[in-house]
């Protein structure tokens, strides 16, 4: 038993002065002032502290296959990472190979997961269409725990799929009681686009962000509303990175339409000057779909959080070494797309977001957890800090910093976007199902505690 | 003391089986599955019912001087009609007489709602500006718990003001943490077109809607909220009843400022065709501003709803007799503005929202409760169910029926808007700071009984 | 000669007195007060009368193999229809076979067009990406006069490209000085609604309007519009029917894109209930894509027409009879698309538009002739009242009224569509280079009078 | 007589090779290719240049008496610089003193105008209400040739109306077939702004964008436009100078509303920075309403420009030398808002918009005096070249530059906001109803040459 004491508690809702005291099932046993210490109870001193939920990332590729390589953080250091910055639990993808069924790819799945240090739940991408898909999807949902499917409307020739297809998928799913969710982007028009550059010879990372213009994420965002319109089903669009996609977003949830939209924290603090100047590793470290926009999409992204309009953060985690960025080198097309952030997401949202005035302590807790676990079908399971949900929490100093450096991270790659910032919000502690596996500055993780968390189908309003 | 028992508990975040112990101090004292029965508490069964916050509505005019008479409803008769509904809270309205400083009208307000039965707290009317209203808002908000203002755009030589003393009372909220609150037509316009009517002898009261156009309260509203945005206010919308206000209303959050919109129950249910036909005292009895809108305006405004953009409803409860209306025979300008329904507002919006699958009950709660208690800072004393908090408690029937008349209900008032519906979704018990002041049908509440609630000024985020 | 004498000229940009003397060489030769009359000149009077250019309507398909049949309106009756409404020129439509070169299609539709009794050009199609497609867009621009390629979204399995088919073709079209049309739906959801409905064994013509709802429309024309920005051509949108289109084409125009839009005057009279009821053959009469839509529509096509958003009306002329329309009893699907009108738009227009006082006589003009010429660079040779103009003039009666009915109808199908209408606005004699060839009710035109008009490619602005 | 010969005669609509013959009568006598050249005539050789409608500025203020002074240039040197530029006619403004009747101040303004040597027209400002107004307004549009009324929303306790007073005089100009015009701040929050600034201390120029945000300017435009849809009157919005006032325009025209925009091309050219530095002189001679803006709001008068959204170009030409200006050292408030501009109004848009590539030679035309002519109901009269038209003609070399300098220019004031520049596109002659009084660089105008021009109230649609 753990006896976090002294702290602020801070939950989407509210904020008091408490106590909580974690059971050793892992969940939380009682709230209160002065909470009586049990016999044998580790005490958590969090004087002068908050107690927020322990951060869930809802959208983290680890170990996975992509562009001829695989992922360098895998589910232990990647969970791991996460822990050190405040992060309990994390919600990544089960691709399938090309013919694959989806089922033995969520078997896959499960299987690398089990080496994962906190908890974790995935959602499946649906790449293509035919009966043996449609099985599937009914037994994830009704044996397998998982709720929601993803959709890439992006990288042609891989994992992108059609219109056709993703109707196929959201009518299936709208009948399953799951969600959709889905990388809006033109594939058709990137790939259009990237012949395009490559044919006038411009080869370099600088060629990214001009193979997909903001306004390719707008159509995609938009046909994606309308499409799933037309299958009523709740769709969740993954990182929005462009005003187009947060007006589209906005407008249809003010037409009534049940429609979520993701930030990464990235998106809020890098604009596409990081593929600016002459060095090519340095930019090609910045390779990730959406790419870094104008900064004048930052204040819509700013607007969409602080307005409800969209609902969570999370980091596309995805982390390549500087050899793997390599096999871009002449080609930017081969370069592969992804950049790391699982450890700093929460004290980038702090310090950029509630530190700087625009986000209340309340938004923040609802940003980084409470939403995804509602959205996701985790809540109070996860993203709660009430008696009988996970003793997932995280002792935050609202006041002290820490300096970003891939020389102190945990993250199993050699960079970090952030290099040299300084900080302000740090996660002192975290606990993770009722164990303190993350004390200052001090890991203590075990390999394989995460658990696998089912999430059930979704009932509908009324 | 109380302990509801059986039931299940619904409030803006969650559901979840438990009991909630209502103590003696009128706050709840503890809230688990099966909690023990103390000796001498009484039990209230909930069994197969919903136990919520109470409601609170954010607008309401109880025994109100307004155009050559006072509105029927007093703080006794008013308080328990939305008791017996399921209400447990108001926050009323100090209108100043012509000259009289702002403090001696709350004085007199207070005064007046000393025989309230529930809780209560006041709105404060700027209606006027000078250095004395200055002063007066300080020690309102600093010393008698009024954290809002509100300001009349129409009501052309009654309570409208214009733009600057707008703008000086904004920037003197701001400065003090205060709210802005703001009836958003355009009063000019709507005098120059009564005017225009009477002139051509257009005189009953089918001339009301036409001297209120919907573009007259789009207007308005943008141009409060460009106001607010210099005045770096937050500004809260009452009664937003159409398309355009709506629209403004969810831009300038996606903007990233902080507005609010309040939705009455019964522009969500009733258009524009209840001035229609020949029955005068019919049509009279709907007139109140804004007017019933055309059918098209009903989408947005539960599209507002739902997706977050407008977050209260209330109930703008202003009650005027038949002899009362008939002040405005032959002139339309002179019928009294305001229409009955604080006992009904929940289970209108029940019915029309839970029932019809439009709303979650998490959705109800916040709508008609949570997001009013945070909006105007008396979360979590009220709106919550946690410990600590104020018992002030719904226990709600989802299934159970009853039908609306005048004849029935508690309101003092001769008629009912909704005459003759049968709704779904009825106040069984409702508790009131610990106690149990309605069963079923009976109302057992003490002239008095009702509390003053201050509300503090706010602190800014960050 | 022909001496037009006594009218009211009125074009799209000014209204005077003046005679019109048209040369044996088909051009206007003079233009004044009383002009002199030339020795064996013919004198038309059109005292009391307008005078304005005759009609273009840019998009009609003359005996069309479409669906497994062949429109029944060949270029000889259709053009001599159009020339009974005062339509003196049509923009017809290119279609390749499957496989077939688009210039070799190009040869056959010349050919057809040969029997035309009235002037007349081309789009062409652009229905599949290859090296010969581009050379033939090449050749067709430079060598046959053809400055506009057309591309549809719909029609899954038949005419329907895709996004990369969309890109290149508009890529070259703008390296050609060219235009792109685009019939904008989503071919691919529509298909995945026809599927879904007729599993469910909705089968009948009021399917179809369920098989293409408005958002449809409206995502395919933002999206053509996305896809046109990043090739930087100019887009006309065929027959916009909604109100997502029209703001989506306005938006674009103010961001400073060059699209165009079409509206057909059908769009603006009549309204989804026209597939309701039990009458399968006129439900099926009015089968046409898009669809006829919910009123509110129509207000926005109005308002995009009188604000100068959408630029021009053309009708679509497709016509089937009720044997061909028959093919699809049993599946909505298999109903030949298409509904007839040339010979109706300008009174339909007049009507609705200038006597309803919707819009001038300017504007009419602007609608009818003048815009379409200016945006397919037939102007001034067509479109105008000026010296070296052609000589295509309809003399018009805005009092006279006539009643709509097949039975007296030119045109060769076996209804129509404003059967039984009376309306206000009648081509009393129209003149098609120099040649009177319709003179109050008697037609009299010549098998292969018409002439081809080839349409240069357009030079950049500046 | 004036043959002007060899040119390429440009107008709204077309673009081709005639002589243009100008009668003695000062009207346009002849057009065609190789006119004969009449005894006596003059021949004016315009080889290789084009030839186009003479200038119409609709926004000028002539020797206007304001803010405590009176603006240096009056109406013969204000019409001779416009003359040197290619504006061959004004639109001034009559601005009643305080009590003055409407119809006395039109008198005194018709009086100074006496000394004009180019063509002028007045609007005429309704600054209050009363019957003498109302009665006036019908005097001037039944015999005064006065079309247009203008009201200004800012300049408190100077020119500044209220909704009320704008209300009636909309209803008036609608029942007399006039126009109303608009300059659209919010004058009262300006005059707020200003007093919390100078409370601040801020007094400089720098302080004169800060008390006109551009949402004031959206808030009038949207306000203004509302008031015009209750009075059924068609709205012109001078100096529109906003993304937010743009769109507001461009939604109102799109739901079929009659509203037109003005665009000076300062705002095109200029942005916020020029108030920035330490020059007070430099920085003072900026100050007129609207400011200048934020980069941003560039982009959207550009768009609203190209898709016809806003139509005119005008200057708000109105001079204060550096002794006028320097009467607000200290205070702001008190600095005479007013640049110059009609003589090179031409020619910066020709600059910035044909030689740029974003206005086509038509879209010049139509924006510099075709649209002004057709708004103000003077077309064909002005803005056209055709037989009849007055002969108000400029013969524009598209490649000629010219350096801008106040050291050169006709302007009766010490400074030029192009100072320096070089501009492409010169008007190297003007013909004013039939004279060449600008030939190269030298002016040949003579006192009291200019005639007034009445305008016609305008006949409804249909």
């Amino acid at each position: 038993m753990i006896l976090v004491r002294g702290g602020t508690v801070v939950t989407a809702e509210q904020r008091y002065r408490a106590d909580i005291l974690c059971g050793d099932d892992g969940q939380i046993a009682a709230i209160g002032p002065q909470l009586e210490i049990p016999g044998g109870c580790t005490v958590v001193d969090a004087g002068g502290m908050l107690v927020m939920p322990g951060g869930i990332d809802p959208h983290t590729h680890m170990e996975m296959p992509f562009m001829g390589t695989t992922a360098s953080e895998d589910f232990f250091t990647g969970t791991a990472a996460g822990l050190a910055g405040g992060t309990t639990s994390i919600i990544d993808f089960v691709i399938p190979d090309r013919d694959q069924p989806l089922h033995d790819a969520y078997l896959d799945w499960r299987f690398r997961a089990g080496k994962a240090c906190a908890d974790y739940g995935f959602h499946v991408a649906v790449t293509r269409w035919d009966e043996r898909v449609s099985r599937d999807m009914a037994l994830l949902v009704e044996k397998c725990g998982v709720n929601s499917f993803k959709h890439f409307m992006a990288y042609k020739n891989a994992l992108m799929i059609d219109d056709p297809v993703f109707l196929h998928s959201m009518q299936r799913a709208a009948e399953l009681g799951a969600l959709c969710t889905v990388h809006a982007e033109n594939g058709e028009a990137v790939a259009f686009l990237q012949e395009n550059l490559l044919a006038q010879g411009v080869s370099g990372p600088q060629a990214h962000p001009l193979s997909r213009p903001a306004a390719l994420e707008g159509e995609a965002t938009r046909r994606a509303i309308t499409l799933a319109g037309l299958a009523h089903v709740p769709l969740y669009v993954v990182h929005v990175s462009t005003r187009e996609a947060t007006e589209a977003i906005a407008a249809a949830r003010l037409a009534g339409m049940e429609i979520y939209g993701e930030v990464l924290p990235q998106h809020l603090v890098f604009d596409a000057g990081v593929y600016e100047g002459s060095d090519w590793l340095a930019a090609a470290r910045h390779v990730m779909s959406p790419p870094f926009r104008e900064k004048a999409h930052q204040e819509a992204l700013w607007g969409g959080l602080v307005s409800g309009q969209l609902q969570t953060t999370a980091t596309d985690h995805c982390c390549f070494c500087r050899g793997q960025k390599e096999r871009g080198i002449g080609d930017f097309t081969r370069i592969p797309n992804g950049v790391p952030g699982i450890e700093d997401r929460m004290s980038v949202l702090w310090h950029f977001g509630v530190a700087s005035g625009r986000l209340s302590e309340a938004q923040f807790v609802a940003m980084t957890s409470t939403n995804a676990a509602r959205i996701f079908n985790l809540y109070p399971l996860k993203g709660a800090i009430a008696v009988g949900s996970d003793a997932d929490l995280v002792v935050w100093d609202p006041c002290a910093t820490r300096r970003i450096s891939a020389a102190t991270h945990h993250q199993n790659v050699d960079y970090n976007l952030y290099e040299g910032m300084e900080l302000t919000g740090v996660a002192m502690k975290t606990i993770s199902r009722g164990k303190l596996v993350w004390d200052d500055t001090k890991l203590d993780v075990l390999r394989g505690a995460g658990r696998y968390v089912g999430r059930p189908a979704f009932r509908r309003k009324g």
